[in-house]
């Protein structure tokens, strides 16, 4: 019973997730590079606070709870109130629980006592928060180490928190942030598995959506497609990030989908769409972009931009391994993208010129993709060793510059977009409209634009992506005309391409589907 | 072409909004109230500020945008970032828009200028936020309206908010908030008919749920089920609260599906279900709960169980008029699920003195039910001129204890639980004891509860329902073994109940399903 109630599961069919198994290894590797990083003298005790429950502006409906990143990273804890704590010196793990008043026993649940998430969370102690200053101070470390530092994507600043009694203790805030950020970049074998279950999930979704659709369809029936899909089969109750279902025109905005654009487009004959979603388990996130004919069927111009974008794609995914500059991958999507642009005629020139005149931007202005795991833009991108942000059309939205290494799960995602407000300026420009060939470029405004996206592991040795999702036109083209999904047969895919399979994960004791 | 740029729409089969046919009546109203209230030499500009986008922790991912209640009810705007102002004098609307940096044309979408808005919004004027203190200054208005005050369901402090170049103003606080809460107290047609809708869909979709409801399904999936169908077939994108997807003893956790209580209990054989979830369209949300068998079929007990509470159901909706108290009806209920308690042996005694002994807060702990609209607790419940909370058990958790007048929307949402956190110490109590029949009680501990509700319009009258959904014990075991609902032939609803039926509101122009 004990053993059953550590593990976070959704029922039949969903991933089981032993807290133990998953959570053990995390903090060992904490542990381990905030010992690295500290002489014996200098080592205490980490110290994050979980999320509280967020209010819907001033009444009394709430925001769903999600917990805080770094909580759940390194204790999975599910419920809101809760501090966390891990000594550096022994490993000794403790939860910080809220006093929950008695009317919670009747709006809210059961109340639990410390023994419950005792073994609920797997760790060495659990205490109400009114007594974290005291036994924090009783613990005799010389320090506690808290968060400080800034988010790279966000640009905000994460501040160490504060609770009372933190005035009779010993505060360092120099060490753990980039300690925890570095161990959170280095994926463990468990996460990497949880990660392959939001991808497995995530491509089935996506497949759903492709043989759902059909022209006139609202595109939020699609992303609501996917959210059922990914809810009832997977017990996935969030995603990571909004869906962005884009038709048309539309798939040129690269966030599109937010309130004020919440796709409610028709998808028209004729048109493309490209939809870019990812579900949530355990607040590990999958990030998947699908590009597809409304119609089930490529025209040659929808085709000629799509295999422009899929090669920069695969050429990218076959290039990932440790020691590999993302920028440079970055470029090399550059290279295929305007490379197909131009064999298509829509552009003239020497295709590094361009990548030198930023005419790379003009078409893909995002970032090649980004580190994901618990946070879509995941935590780690730049710091201290590692370059800089490059100040570069297109380059300068990379989330990361660094060198590829193991364990890192980074998103994959180049695309090319037909955005009025990048291209009829540089019509305009003396040096960019000597490549663009506007006549040849014209039919394709209208059709927004193509994004293709896995969700890749970095392994020693090269690269495996978690995402399985047809890919290649012909692909495409069965799976909306109904052919099943895997292919029953050999795949049309390139052999060296079959590693884009969510086949392959090791297996990890302790996480599984059952 | 501007007449449907004014509309909100989601498509075929959804509900079109003329902005200026639902928010012209609304804004008519506050203005014939903040007239009433204020002298000439008085009477100021009204200012709200709308929603910002809210980030998830630290992190660069967003919340998903949902306007501000206040701002959305006077102007339906839809982006973040804008504030509203009405004139008192005269009745000129204005918008003030946020200057979006041009990178906003590539992530987010194409940068609209005032223009664009004010066509959308149907307002007289729009211009940059930047400019927002001189534009009111030069209106030569003796001050400007502010909301300041207290909501009393979350007990929060409604700031006024602050803006720059407020110092320059004359900035009143006094009469907005009462103003324009009671104002939002008493629908307009508009919003009965916006109302309509979402208790269409959401009846549609509980009968859904119904129909796919078979022992062994997780909890969520039957929530997944519900956000699938009101989403897909209705564009609804959101819920105004947390779908509750309670099974077995969770139907008594009223709060149920929180992050922390997830809706991942696997609904038994012999269970009852007890399901509260509503969906929003253009902000205003249905909240509407059902009770049945997992299995599609009534034990005697459950039906007891039932029985009692949807007497109260009807009883209270047959009582509902204008002038009648709330908290009269909310005995009124107590007597009705008492009273059966008491016909099926699980109470003793004098139902009155058991109502006067506060026995039905042991077993229907929260209020009958609450002012709805734009939020699930709607505002103005309590305020000055109206009756105080009642200090009683039960009572208290009334969200109001006014008179009724025509025009509110009410939920009538009685029910009956067996929670041991309130009847294990009643059983030890000298005066509750004496009225519980412990041996009885016993075998439906484990039942969790039931309750069953509607959203009431009150009409000039008496009453009329927007919820549509099976009610009786053999309306529901219709649904669930494969009827058709609504049924084609005579329903089984005692022929006063034929009002609760989502026909007879009337039609208003410029707001329709099409």
């Amino acid at each position: 019973m004990a053993e059953d109630r550590c593990c976070f599961y959704m029922g039949p069919g969903t991933l089981k997730i032993d807290r133990r198994a998953f959570h053990g290894p995390i903090q060992q590797g904490v542990l381990q590079r905030m010992q690295a990083a500290l002489p014996v003298d200098k080592r205490g005790i980490i110290l994050l606070k979980g999320g509280d429950v967020q209010p819907v502006y001033t009444t009394d409906g709430e925001q769903l709870f999600r917990q805080e990143s770094y909580l759940h990273y390194l204790f999975g804890v599910n419920e809101d109130g809760f501090w966390g704590a891990l000594d550096v010196r022994n490993g000794r793990s403790m939860l910080f629980m809220p006093r929950l008043p008695a009317s919670y026993g009747v709006w809210m649940g059961v109340i639990q006592g410390p023994d419950y998430y005792k073994a609920k969370y797997a760790v060495d102690e659990v205490v109400y928060v009114d007594d974290m200053a005291g036994v924090l101070a009783a613990a005799g470390a010389p320090c506690i180490h808290l968060l400080s530092g800034t988010n790279t994507d966000s640009g905000t600043e994460v501040q160490p928190p504060s609770f009372e009694g933190s005035d009779t203790l010993t505060l360092e805030t120099a060490t753990l942030f980039r300690e925890i950020n570095e161990a959170r970049v280095h994926k463990t074998p468990g996460e990497i598995v949880l990660m392959k279950y939001v991808n497995h999930l995530g491509s089935r979704a996506h497949v759903a959506m492709m043989q759902g659709c059909k022209p006139g369809m609202m595109e939020y029936q699609a992303e609501s497609i996917f959210r059922h899909f990914t809810y009832s089969k997977g017990g996935c109750r969030n995603q990571g990030y909004t869906c962005i279902a884009a038709s048309g025109s539309n798939g040129a905005v690269l966030h599109y989908g937010h309130g004020g654009a919440p796709n409610d487009a028709q998808m028209r004959e004729g048109g493309l769409v490209l939809f870019d979603m990812g579900c949530e388990y355990y607040r590990y996130g999958s990030d998947i972009t699908c590009s597809w004919p409304v119609n089930g069927k490529f025209t040659p111009q929808q085709a000629l931009l799509y295999n422009a974008v899929l090669d920069a794609h695969r050429s990218v995914i076959a290039a990932m391994a440790p020691g590999v500059s993302w920028a440079e991958l970055h470029s090399l999507a550059y290279r295929k993208i305007l490379g197909g642009l131009a064999a298509g005629g829509l552009l003239q020139g020497d295709v590094e010129e361009m990548i030198a005149a930023e005419v790379g931007g003009l078409f893909m202005p995002h970032g090649l993709g980004h580190l994901i795991g618990i946070d879509t833009h995941d935590v780690g991108g730049y710091g201290d060793g590692f370059p800089e942000r490059i100040q570069r059309p297109g380059y300068k939205s990379l989330r990361t510059a660094r060198q590829l290494e193991a364990g890192m799960i980074i998103t994959v995602e180049p695309g090319c977009y037909f955005n009025p407000v990048l291209l009829l300026p540089a019509y305009e420009d003396p040096v960019h409209s000597k490549f663009l060939v506007k006549e040849a470029i014209q039919p394709f405004m209208a059709m927004g634009g193509v994004r293709i996206e896995d969700n890749v592991v970095v392994t020693e040795t090269g690269s495996l992506s978690l995402t399985d999702v047809p890919r290649t036109v012909k692909e495409i083209e069965a799976v909306m005309a109904g052919a099943h999904w895997p292919f029953a047969g050999v795949r049309d895919t390139p052999v060296e391409q079959t590693q884009n399979s969510i086949a392959g994960v090791a297996a990890v004791p302790g996480i599984a589907v059952v």
